[in-house]
């Protein structure tokens, strides 16, 4: 292609909506323009990048066995009232009504009309396994759409669904998706972890995030550096054994202490010159169900998502001054579970172990001391309510764990005979006898990972493409257009390297020289031909955008060495 | 694939909803599945296809110069207000609104998001000319949606636009993408013809339609024989020199007949011993303006699209009896023109050269003879008003020309300037003058053309795929599963075949070999391989779908000779 008839209209703002980066390059490089909040229209090269993404998955899907289908976008709602998703989903479905007036939604995920295309078709343990997925958009009426194709309205997925006979034949389509997934994030060139994450609103039991690592990550991803240990898991769902205390004191009395003002486990700490793991830290919840209140060691936070499942709830808001004074007589920063009534305590495992601890003595400015869980006050809970953070043990080899940001890119899940069971999905075995068919649901986020893939890779000049995925491989720019030599010769290694296959192509614009290197930089070609003075002595420029390294080679070779850098990389 | 892993829910029954064949077939060959009406899943089968036409669609765009890029699917409704369509669009327009109450509808075409899009980012004659396509689903909120894909609510389209500082350089694009669309069918293997249209509500000057030719077809193509002539076009739009008569008869006295119970011009034909062409036929109208009245000769049907433009209404409808009576003062078929008053009447160019006519007589059972137009009555507007059929003389050449019955699957368009003014897209020339761009639009129904080829390519059995959208070249059938050197030599064509980039499939189920047979012609795999008991002399069966021709082959040549098949083909 040649970039003087091409639409790649770069900018040399940053476009001051942006706030991230994937976003402020994508709009600088001309990959991509807003037609509406959180919806995108994907110009040309953008369009590239995300059909080989597409293709990398679907060469991934397609080795595993599945089938490629299409499913509708506009799905009616009477599936989604049999399944009982279409009065909980809120306000983040799209819904409209036909000129009949009869309800649909744009389908932000496809359980309901899979499941119910499956009933329909599959009766016998015969046609099992089968694994049929779509990559589609897909939608979520997001209440502040931002970050550009990080969190839209309108976005690209994949999404596979397996249907296994039983729980092994899920673990087989789990496991090769789980492979599948390996291979996908490692051939478009990304830095990414697989974690084990939090279930939530899909409900199932495994689930595993695919997080491409970056520092602007919106996720915070634990894990154990020890080799071949290799726990990870997104926070929200990371465990670690207590640290119970070595020695176990006997208990001595309950005093109350004047503590004024010290309303933080820092204040307290300094206040009473103890450390904070001697501290019951008291945080008190609104839920749908009433108050509660949550019990973790002073130098923890507590995990909600743990918190919310252990209170089966599904609202978890921390508690107003005025909730927390009415309840405690005493002003924020001074409850504690001693003496509180009525509300139901969730004591994390480590508080369990506590002697001798301090906390807030539900009177302001005061604390009690000599605190022992079980004499002093009972819960109703004793769970893993805590948040676990760099340095905790990892649960499986015990050495501390490290954090890191995270872009969820994709998510495997075992979803069971959830949906199965509520729409009738059933299969007749050998016997003849009726079963639930056990079904995995696979989500691929396909322009969140062109995203990424930039968050990952960038630097202040543009975009460092994976060569896999980059739109195209390299761009030849003659340096300048008045040279009849040059202009000839651009155009002789262009038209060479398409003919073997490269993807390439001549920036061949009117523009200075300048303006042609800095919109290569900002596009990300990942290697630039220059044709230029050293021509003279039958040499071209062949540099690498992701290191600058720049080799100067003769016209003749340079084609070759193209072909043998982009082999080399996919 | 092996066909005991793929989902192809094949049919013996056709599903008593499925009134095309092309609807019948997809249904019974496990090709779709209807989700809501008008809105279907396509099985793994159907998408084949589907994108396997999508690829021809998009290498013949490329080799035009088109850029692909994919625009949002939901529309912000500013953009609508802005090009006036929003109000205008009526209830085919799906509407919607996002949690902050605002409008948006999804694209049943992107005029305006790409005029948008266009005006932002083209200022200069330097950027032009500009293809952009895309290829997506679209939405039409059908009244009453049927016949499968052929009139979908959800349907894949690719839509390119041209963008052109005049028109000249319009008609280099619309040149491309005529001989592109002519491409794109033919590769598809389809026997089409593109066709002079209608412009309808696009608005705009020019416009080919091409239909692909099936008794099924819901259009009318007018087209002439005579080579090299070759005029077509859409019934619609189809024009043919006015038949005035060879002698011209000096006007006789106007007098009235009784013509009992005569209410059709076959009727009164018969009751005056004259030729239809000696009536004239007077049609009442109600239109969003009131009534009108259409006058054609008897032997003549009005061409209602072409009335509508004469009169400029959007609302055209035939009067009934109360309206008909009201005006005339006689029953349904004794209306004439001698006498009317008080609405506009378009005669027919032919009309007008009649002499000694015989008219109805706006008395209940009577009509008027010697009816000389001019002299008898007036009218308000002599046009073209006549719908043209078989055996009308070519507007070209003057020879008789052939009906045939079509199904529209692309339209190219001029649009002109409609929408770059309304919406402010304009370009600077070399002088530095503001000019608006000049636009074309060109689309192709991608699953109507997949329900196109079905229609005329089919059998009593199933489908007969052209190779080059057959979703599978080549199945193999063993037809013992009991005969180990029968399935060891199926399952050594099948790699093979695989093994040299041959689409093919394995039916290796264990059914019955009629059912194995059965489902292979329904589905429609252009060559069929059959080992059987010919093997014992070392050959197979080879069987082209289309004409049911047999050969038999050493098996140990019948790889190379798909092969070769398969690439005369393509």
């Amino acid at each position: 292609m040649r970039v003087s008839q091409m639409l790649i209209p770069t900018l040399r703002e940053t476009p001051a909506e942006a706030e991230v980066v994937s976003h402020q390059l994508m709009v600088r490089a001309g990959f991509i323009r807003k037609a509406a909040a959180g919806v995108y229209t994907f110009l040309p090269l953008a369009w590239r990048v995300v059909r080989k993404i597409e293709q990398i998955v679907r060469e991934e899907m397609n080795r595993m066995g599945g089938q490629e289908i299409m499913m509708p976008i506009i799905q009616p709602a009477e599936l989604w009232q049999e399944s009982g998703r279409w009065d909980v989903y809120g306000p983040e479905l799209f819904r409209l009504k036909d000129r009949h007036g009869r309800d649909f939604c744009l389908g932000p995920t496809h359980e309901e009309i899979i499941t119910d295309l499956v009933r329909g078709e599959v009766s016998s343990y015969k046609q099992l396994p089968l694994l049929l997925y779509q990559m589609q958009n897909k939608y979520r009426d997001e209440r502040r759409p931002r970050f550009g194709l990080m969190r839209g309205r309108e976005f690209i997925m994949k999404d596979l669904y397996s249907f296994d006979r039983d729980e092994e034949g899920l673990d087989v389509s789990y496991k090769k998706m789980y492979e599948a997934y390996n291979n996908i994030f490692r051939r478009c060139g990304l830095v990414f972890r697989p974690v084990e994450a939090d279930s939530g609103a899909i409900g199932g039991n495994d689930t595993h995030e695919f997080m491409v690592l970056a520092e602007s990550g919106e996720a915070t991803v634990v894990y154990c550096p020890a080799e071949p240990c290799g726990y990870a898991a997104n926070v929200e769902r990371a465990v670690s054994p207590p640290e119970l205390p070595a020695v176990q004191e006997s208990p001595g009395p309950l005093q109350e202490v004047v503590t004024p003002g010290q309303k933080t486990v820092e204040q307290v700490t300094k206040g009473l010159g103890i450390g904070p793991e001697r501290i019951i830290k008291t945080i008190l919840y609104q839920t749908e169900k009433g108050m509660a209140a949550a019990l973790v060691r002073g130098d923890r936070e507590v995990n909600e998502i743990k918190l919310q499942k252990v209170l089966d709830v599904l609202r978890l808001e921390i508690a107003g001054p005025e909730a927390v004074e009415g309840l405690t007589g005493a002003a924020v920063g001074f409850a504690g579970p001693v003496g509180l009534k009525d509300i139901p305590i969730v004591a994390d495992q480590e508080v369990e172990a506590m002697s001798n601890a301090v906390c807030g003595a539900n009177k302001t400015g005061a604390h009690l001391m000599g605190v022992n869980p079980g004499r002093d006050f009972q819960w109703q809970k004793c769970a893993d309510i805590r948040l676990v953070k760099r340095g905790c043990a990892c649960p499986n080899c015990g050495s501390p764990m490290e954090e890191a940001r995270g872009i969820e890119v994709g998510q495997v899940f075992k979803l069971g005979t959830k949906y199965s069971k509520v729409l009738g999905a059933d299969y007749l075995d050998e016997k003849g006898e009726s079963h639930p068919i056990v079904m995995g649901c696979y989500g691929v986020g396909v322009t969140r990972t062109m995203a990424a893939a930039i968050e990952q890779n960038h630097d202040k000049d543009g975009i460092l493409w994976p060569v896999s995925i980059a739109p195209f491989h390299v761009v030849v720019i003659p340096v300048s257009n008045k040279d009849s030599r040059q202009v000839e010769t651009a155009e002789r290694i262009y038209g060479e390297l398409v003919e073997a296959g490269v993807e390439a192509v001549i920036d061949d614009r009117n523009e200075r020289p300048g303006v042609k290197f800095k919109d290569a930089d900002l596009v990300g070609y990942p290697l630039r031909i220059t044709v230029g003075k050293s021509l003279a002595e039958g040499k071209v420029e062949l540099r690498h955008r992701r290191d600058g390294e720049v080799v100067m080679l003769l016209e003749t070779e340079v084609v070759k060495r193209v072909r043998e850098i982009i082999s080399a990389s996919l």
